[in-house]
């Protein structure tokens, strides 16, 4: 029989594994719960026709979808089985799909129950998404996203918060020196606009977004092949020479921007998001703005967010988000403005991995070991095991009398710190010798000794 | 547009929904912790090959397939296609499946990982699982389990602990007066054996498991049927009769047992297991001998447990388990002796909320909304809420400059409980005026006050 496998592109976790995904997510929900975010759940499927059309062909290609149950091929009719087209039938045979994102779902949601809602609505939301993707290094089908996002209000304030949400969040993780990347989505319509070159707003765009990756010169190139004329790429220049803080970009900015409405309008909300977060501080994050940013994506409206790991660690974006002021459009309900922000938990791990930023307390198990002697020993040692139970306190009795090496062995193995040996003569002394494993340090205490030695 | 909607059998959880059941899952793990389990995690969806088979017809029909991407019929040959069978079809165009359990997967990760884990193993495992069952009241299709399993080790410690388990959980729930029912289908098999009807050891249960619902005469009508003789069913009439405590159970079963040797081995599992409970003490449940207990389920070879909600309370089982000699057989691994318990997490919702037991605490919210008065005010209230949420004080500025009354309808609506109010008055004293949303009560307080009267 051949060792069984999972699917590719999905994970087992081990315990350690868990834990260590389970302390990043629950400082990501300490925070959202303080800054007012409740939690919501939606189904691990939807009817496909919530889902399908919503993230472009590329998207629907990428859903997962689930074959109906029972004689599902009783609902085709034959012309279309006989044209045997994978796609024609599969919305036929098909009609529920895993979800891609929480966004689309969470959209859902605010249009189905919007009568049970109070506006504005806070909500965050951890949970699976899965996409059929080529996975490679880094990118699987199944990974969790965690998103908070309010809807119901265009104010500002809203996009001053997130920052402060990044900053509070990576500050409690100890991951010192993240860089929060603010753009607005105006900006990069009114460049458009000032260059003539409103048509080509996407291809520009996306093209900008990568002058990290492929330089000044590589961005022009893209433009050119894109068809952006030379005059426009001449009147962005100032983007590429773009230095100096906030209020030299912001002037930059103004001048480029000359008397586009839209791009001025963002060239205020920068303003108002930077100068308000000047004034409140942050912990340990820094807020830049980042005018090439675009995220590739079309329907932010306003702010657009993206979160970089320290310098020092070579990774891609660990957060992002933005504005997008028809969230809930797609479903029939109109002006319903929502911003965002979600946070990359496989990147984050990576991060807290690679700079030895896990507290060594996230993946402590059981704190001690009982040897098992025997049927009566073993019985006094379930006596003072429910009591440390009862406290909290993590306790385990080795379940077979096995040999007092393998016992030990087994502590040893899974990092338990302490043992505890009673035989005969503590049982009649009505005490446990407690052993220490990193220092082999014994003592002999009676149970309440034991608890609060044991106890934290 | 039509109000959008999700999957029959599937449910969006609210954020009071989320809270609630995030409570009774957080009990669950910090109980499992301290019982030394460790968490693990398993893809959602397996290889077909993995999950089908595995839990027979009627499961095969349940589990949920997941199409394969791609032009999904290139890979059916022509003569297949034609026959236009969509079982045949099914193993052609998919090859994924969503977890239908979390005792399948766990089997296969114990296989698949075994040459990292430390045995013996004790894992838990909180995720969710999918079946294609017609949705019913309090049925769904997709829903949690919770599951914590010891392998490696057959030491009957474990059904002990596994007991208090059990009873340590409902306790800290609060929820007092469950009875843990136990059997042994040792003692199942033993009676078949000295009735002569070992061939019919499933019927027989099955009819036996129903007494609670179809009483005495509905269980030997039923047993008639499936060809059990009048003779065996008088020799088990002891069972029908059974009354007393455990002792007098067992006495009873020793009798009815005879030299049956698998029955007697039965006996005196229950009778440990009894006894050394009896001996350590439950804090809120009770134990209790069930010899009808069969839980229809095939593979248990040992103990059978499963937990009735309080009299009170009209509630089928809120947990169940048991012990499978067996666990990872099927996936070639041999001598892998299992016991674990699941804990009912949707049936036990409904029983805390049905007994009023959700503690007040767990949907508290937001503490304090600000007032927002406009940029000025408002800039000051973040001041303070920055520093509020630093101390894990849930804070929020209601984030546009509306009327006061419409401020003030939210906290309300939203059972904030406090409001903070703060304006020109207040900025020149450099204090925050705190009303009480329940008393009405106000006072004026600086910020270091403000945050001792908020914090915990």
């Amino acid at each position: 029989m051949k060792k069984p496998g999972i699917p590719k592109g999905t994970r087992d976790f081990s315990p350690q594994e868990v834990l260590k995904r389970n302390y990043i997510m629950q400082t990501i929900k300490d925070c959202f719960t303080t800054y007012g975010f409740q939690p919501i759940e939606t189904p691990s499927f939807e009817n496909s026709d919530t889902l399908m059309g919503k993230y472009g062909e590329e998207g629907d290609r990428l859903i997962f979808k689930i074959l109906n149950s029972g004689d599902y091929l009783s609902k085709v009719n034959e012309e279309l089985y006989a044209a045997r087209d994978s796609n024609k039938l599969t919305s036929k045979i098909s009609e529920k799909a895993l979800r891609y994102d929480l966004t689309v779902p969470f959209a859902r949601y605010v249009v189905q129950h919007q009568n049970e809602i109070e506006f504005p609505f806070k909500r965050y939301q951890i949970q699976p998404v899965w996409r059929a993707d080529r996975p490679q290094k880094g990118r699987f089908r199944e990974f969790f996203q965690c998103d908070a996002d309010v809807v119901g209000s265009t104010s500002l304030w809203q996009e001053v918060e997130l920052v402060q949400l990044y900053d509070a969040v990576f500050s409690k993780l100890n991951l010192n020196g993240v860089v929060i990347k603010l753009n607005n989505r105006k900006i990069l319509s009114g460049i458009a606009q000032v260059i003539g070159a409103e048509d080509k707003l996407i291809d520009f765009t996306v093209a900008l977004d990568k002058l990290d990756k492929i330089g000044e010169e590589g961005v022009k190139k893209e433009m050119r092949e894109k068809g952006v004329s030379e005059d426009a790429i001449k009147k962005v220049q100032p983007l590429f020479d773009s230095v100096g803080d906030a209020s030299q970009k912001l002037d930059m900015l103004r001048e480029l921007l000359g008397t586009s409405e839209t791009g001025l309008q963002g060239v205020s909300e920068l303003e108002f998001i930077t100068k308000t977060i000047k004034n409140l501080g942050l912990q340990t994050a820094t807020l830049e703005i980042d005018v090439t940013l675009a995220r590739g994506l079309n329907y932010y409206t306003g702010a657009i967010f993206e979160v970089a790991a320290p310098f020092e660690v070579k990774m891609g974006s660990i957060g992002g988000g933005g504005r997008y002021d028809d969230l809930t459009g797609i479903f029939g309900l109109k002006n319903m403005s929502g911003v965002g922000i979600s946070f990359g938990l496989d990147r984050i791990y990576l991060v807290l991995e690679e700079l030895h930023l896990f507290p060594e307390t996230v993946s402590e198990n059981t704190k001690v070991l009982f040897i098992n002697f025997g049927e009566h020993e073993a019985l006094y040692a379930m006596k003072a095991i429910t009591k440390l139970r009862q406290q909290g306190i993590p306790a385990e009795l080795y379940p077979d009398t096995a040999k007092m090496g393998k016992q030990m062995g087994h502590a040893d193995k899974r990092n338990i710190p302490y043992v505890v040996l009673a035989g005969e003569a503590e049982m009649s002394a009505q005490t446990y010798t407690l052993k220490n494993m990193k220092t082999g340090d014994q003592e002999q205490l009676d149970l309440k000794a034991l608890s609060g030695r044991l106890g934290y």
